[in-house]
């Protein structure tokens, strides 16, 4: 039998895990693979989510572009957090997750034979999902900082350019985007009639004074961005599967086929407690993105200890991205680093072509012990090597 | 700018919870459109679920493929009450519903050209998955019974037919579809090389002494069967969005790459409430069945009185499907019942060509006295028209 997925490659992060697996049930595996904070979400929503569990509404359907009252909360959030202006009733909608939202994006506007533009590094979700539209990825590798080069982005805009992805803060490499790079491709977006996919997913997640701008806080640009956002990493609930989408109406119509053809709705039990944690749970994310923060200043400052890491230190996420001098073939590198030292991370070519050479980490689950001992292996891996 | 969804039509149910609209809020108003019971899920396991709600893997995703307690569970579950064999690490995957379980075997075996043959009426989505790839849906109308007649099926079978979609018992006429045909469908898959879809998210709502078959039973279909069913019927738990398909390793494989970009996976509350049930409430899900069956039972009873409306008693679902005497404008016609009475019932041409003429009820959600309002309703707008 003949698959239609046969060309599309399988998730790398799976194959990576099977390899790990043998060591997870070990006390000293360390994970550094996972995308994911070590938060749960605050207790006091969780609280009031329970004691509400025999309620019929938390066991329906929603209306298939989500709970209109955790619309209206959220659109009030953006508007606080980012500066952003969006109609609850037609231009917001809640997704099975920020992933099932770019999903739903990119088979709603790309087209056999389309392309969309991701500078790279980039998620290898992405680009999953734009093969499986038989669509096309042009893969634009990033300049300094790890930074899109405009230029860059502007050349390769053709005729069958539907859209341009940007995820700031971006997974893998953590980086800002600056202002007026992001502006200038709003510019683009408007001049080509093109989307602009503005993944917001790690907005919340921004330190070392660096600042989210969120390109639909223009008003100009509103017919020509769409915004990805998710619950999962500040509010710690990434199996809830809840994420949302704000669009311009003509586009949200347009999703909304493809939602209700996918999913329907999204998760009803995960609408309330996102709901839940707007009223009265902001306070609790807030100290998780603190502590987050203070991860980050731990991991920076064992990773600038070893030398064989070369490491920009970027304004968001929990990734450190660093290269790995004088490696050439990351894959090897990360499967001899889980056989040494029982430690997950991942490489940099699972990221793109432009990520060759690297190894993410994820510190967000680990303790700072964990950071510790993680670093303490990674130097005495290298420093050995 | 232009969208790929363009020549996808609108989720017909949407549109017209949109006429309904005005009346939802009126307390007089009667909804037989939505497809789901009424019952919630059992309260131990909903208890159980709440109390463990601090507990961190709650809140994470799980692997792509689902917890792998629930997959053995649902494999133990699917052996007793359907007869199927299945590996729980190589053939079964949790989805985020049937639904998701559906569009994501669409996206793994159907490219663009390819056809699904599916009886008619049908359930609509299953229409516009097909349509999202650019697939093509050959469209049999079911003979006496809404019974599926083998030969339709069989001469319809050409070089571009990549599957058959068979969803027994059946949304929207309720049909339990008798063992012979299913045999005669396997047989024809293995044939030609094909894949039976093999909807069976009703399967324990059956009646009158029909009796579910579910094809995967036979050992020699097991690479051309796969199933899909839901929690969402008989657990009560539609809002949750957790359902389950089971198929060759050869096929998940392929499957994983698309739930891993659409979904991730299956939300995590909804696979440890589903797993809590199989443990602890199939005793009250059995109850909530059978509690059902009387609504049914209720049901044929009061339409039978309605000249009007000429009802074939089908074996399973709480759905009622009756033609409507000189009826050939069934939007139409639900237009002027919502006007009339307050009361939505759906138009039987969303469900396909096949289904002009008819209209569908649902009767999951509503209480006794509910329907016999219904009824009273009905019977004076058909008796008075």
């Amino acid at each position: 039998m003949k698959f239609r997925t046969e060309g599309i490659r399988f998730p790398p992060i799976v194959k990576l895990r099977e390899a790990a697996r043998k060591f997870v049930g070990s006390p000293d595996f360390l994970d550094l693979g996972q995308g994911l904070p070590g938060h749960i979400p605050p207790r006091r929503p969780l609280i009031a989510f329970s004691e509400r569990i025999l309620h019929p509404a938390v066991h329906r359907y929603t209306p298939d572009q989500g709970h209109i009252e955790l619309r209206e909360e959220l659109a009030l959030y953006l508007r606080r957090t980012s500066g952003v202006h969006a109609d609850p009733h037609s231009e917001v909608t809640i997704t099975a997750g920020a992933n099932q939202a770019f999903a739903g994006t990119v088979l709603t506007i790309i087209g056999k034979g389309d392309n969309l533009i991701i500078p790279s590094p980039y998620y290898f979700n992405s680009v999953m999902a734009v093969q499986l539209v038989g669509g096309k990825v042009v893969d634009i590798p990033v300049g300094s900082g790890f930074q899109p080069v405009f230029e860059d982005i502007e050349a390769a805009v053709n005729k069958r350019t539907r859209g341009i992805l940007l995820v700031s803060p971006n997974n893998p490499t953590g980086a800002v985007y600056n202002r007026q790079l992001i502006d200038q491709v709003v510019d683009l977006c408007m001049d080509r009639d093109i989307m602009l996919i503005s993944d917001e997913t790690y907005s919340q997640l921004v330190y070392d004074g660096s600042t989210h701008y969120s390109p639909r806080s223009r008003k100009d640009a509103r017919d020509h961005v769409v915004t990805l956002g998710s619950f999962s990493k500040d509010f710690g609930m990434s199996g809830w599967r809840t994420g949302y989408l704000v669009g311009p109406s003509l586009f949200i119509e347009e999703f909304m086929k493809v939602q209700d053809t996918v999913t329907i709705c999204a998760p009803t039990p995960g609408q309330f407690l996102a709901l839940e944690i707007l009223k009265t749970g902001l306070d609790a994310v807030e100290s998780e993105v603190k502590r987050l923060g203070f991860l980050r200043d731990l991991a920076y400052l064992r990773i600038d200890q070893i030398v064989a890491l070369e490491t920009v230190r970027t304004g968001g996420t929990f990734y450190l991205f660093p290269q790995v001098k004088g490696c050439t073939d990351s894959r090897k590198l990360v499967l001899d680093i889980l056989q040494s030292t029982k430690t997950l991370v991942l490489p940099g070519i699972i990221f793109g072509d432009a990520g060759e050479g690297h190894i993410r980490l994820s510190i967000g689950p680990l303790t700072t012990e964990a950071i510790d001992e993680a670093f303490d292996r990674l130097a005495k891996y290298f420093n050995s090597a």
